[in-house]
């Protein structure tokens, strides 16, 4: 990135409390509230734009906000509209629900809405991310592999990101899928990138870029693939396992805080 | 444990292949054929012994075993019997089905049918188990804890296991019950066990406790705590996620071979 960046990201496994404590939501909001009162919410993602826009709009209407923006983008075209592209430039907050990763970078890669993004996120304002919109966050993106099972090469499912946390892989519904397999199989793929494995209704408070904190109630799995002695990516037949040696491995809860300079938990 | 160790244990995470290569099957069958022919198939932990006894007696029927004993032990008094006990002294390999791990220790634990395992284990022959009966041979053994969830302290199950592996704690239908969470948390407890987390259809066959080699279509997890620099174990809240930072993961695929004394994959 060529900007300087000054904004915060906040990415969630997916399934974040929407009706008891609300813990991330409360977050969120928190920061609408303080930074102009507007949130949009981009339901780019979801095949199902209206329900998951209720939702939405009725969770964070009970937190305090007054002005909501759904923005449904459903072509490239859209992503070009300058009432939308306002909309954006208008909030200082902007929420990507769940839904398919890809969906999001093909509709908004490159548009003008995710240029006024940009420039929201590097003059310090949030991006927030759940499911779909946390994976795809990062520089490249996981869009499929196995849940419950062990890595094999073919089964990952790679693509390019959004690019707002350029050297991780990001991982949702981490513990409740089983998903331990495939982060670990991408962070092999290039141990540069760290794996950032985050459980339902947990995530991870992103500060330019620099360190994150856990909030939620649930774990966020740290994978550092920098110690790696040995992989069997490129030697392994189509149907083997990937073997990995010396991955290190940092499991991290609510409080906790992560360094991404040093790549090392905050005690 | 005061006696040498000549034996082999055959550790499987569950669900092997019963009608196919039968690649872990096989190696159990060639080292009963190679050793007497006659198998023991300890049945104890299941709460369905006929069923279960007719899949092994057919799978190990057609591999070329012509002596199979089904030992069904429900009661302590009937690990007492001599006509039992000299069941497993006339065999050099002896299997345990999956089932229920607490139904393998309380029933056998300290009886004279566990002490001739042992003389037979000692001695050179080989012990077998999947499932409940892999999760069993550590010192002490995972008997509950969260599937598909990341690790919170009183989620966790422990008890003494039958201590052919003292060193160590196994967990079995590895990846397809998502039990990472789990494992993490259970070696954190006391980084002294090395975790080890089978995937179904999937064994390590562990030679005199020094050595083990995977065999099988999934992969073995290796979860070293050596290096724990942080857990919250005695901190967190009884409903906080675990928090530990440093854990050392191997994954390894079969063929490859991991050294127990120096803890290290064998490259």
């Amino acid at each position: 990135m060529t900007k300087p960046n000054l904004g915060t990201l906040i990415i969630i496994g997916g399934h974040e409390d929407k009706a008891g404590d609300r813990v991330i939501l409360n977050e969120v909001a928190r920061r609408a509230r303080d930074d102009g009162g507007r949130l949009v919410v981009v339901t780019a993602a979801t095949q199902l734009p209206e329900e998951v826009a209720e939702d939405y709009r009725a969770a964070f209407g009970d937190l305090g906000i007054k002005h909501i923006d759904m923005l449904d983008v459903r072509t490239r075209a859209e992503a070009h509209e300058a009432a939308l592209v306002d909309k954006v430039k208008a909030a200082r907050v902007i929420f990507f629900t769940g839904g398919d990763q890809l969906r999001i970078t093909s509709q908004l890669g490159d548009s003008p809405l995710f240029q006024a993004l940009l420039e929201t996120y590097h003059t310090g304002g949030t991006l927030v991310g759940t499911s779909a919109g946390a994976a795809a966050m990062p520089g490249t993106m996981l869009i499929s592999g196995p849940s419950d099972a062990s890595s094999k090469l073919p089964s990952l499912g790679m693509a390019p990101g959004l690019g707002l946390m350029p050297d991780a892989v990001i991982d949702s519904h981490f513990a409740e899928r089983g998903r331990i397999g495939r982060l670990l199989g991408a962070v092999a793929q290039n141990p540069r990138n760290l794996g950032i494995g985050i459980d339902e209704d947990t995530a991870i408070v992103v500060e330019r870029g620099i360190c994150f904190d856990v909030i939620g109630s649930g774990a966020v799995y740290v994978v550092d693939g920098s110690d790696i002695s040995y992989s069997s990516l490129c030697e392994t037949d189509a149907d083997g396992v990937i073997s990995i040696d010396d991955v290190r491995l940092h499991v991290l809860g609510t409080g906790d805080q992560y360094d991404l300079i040093a790549r090392r938990p905050v005690r």
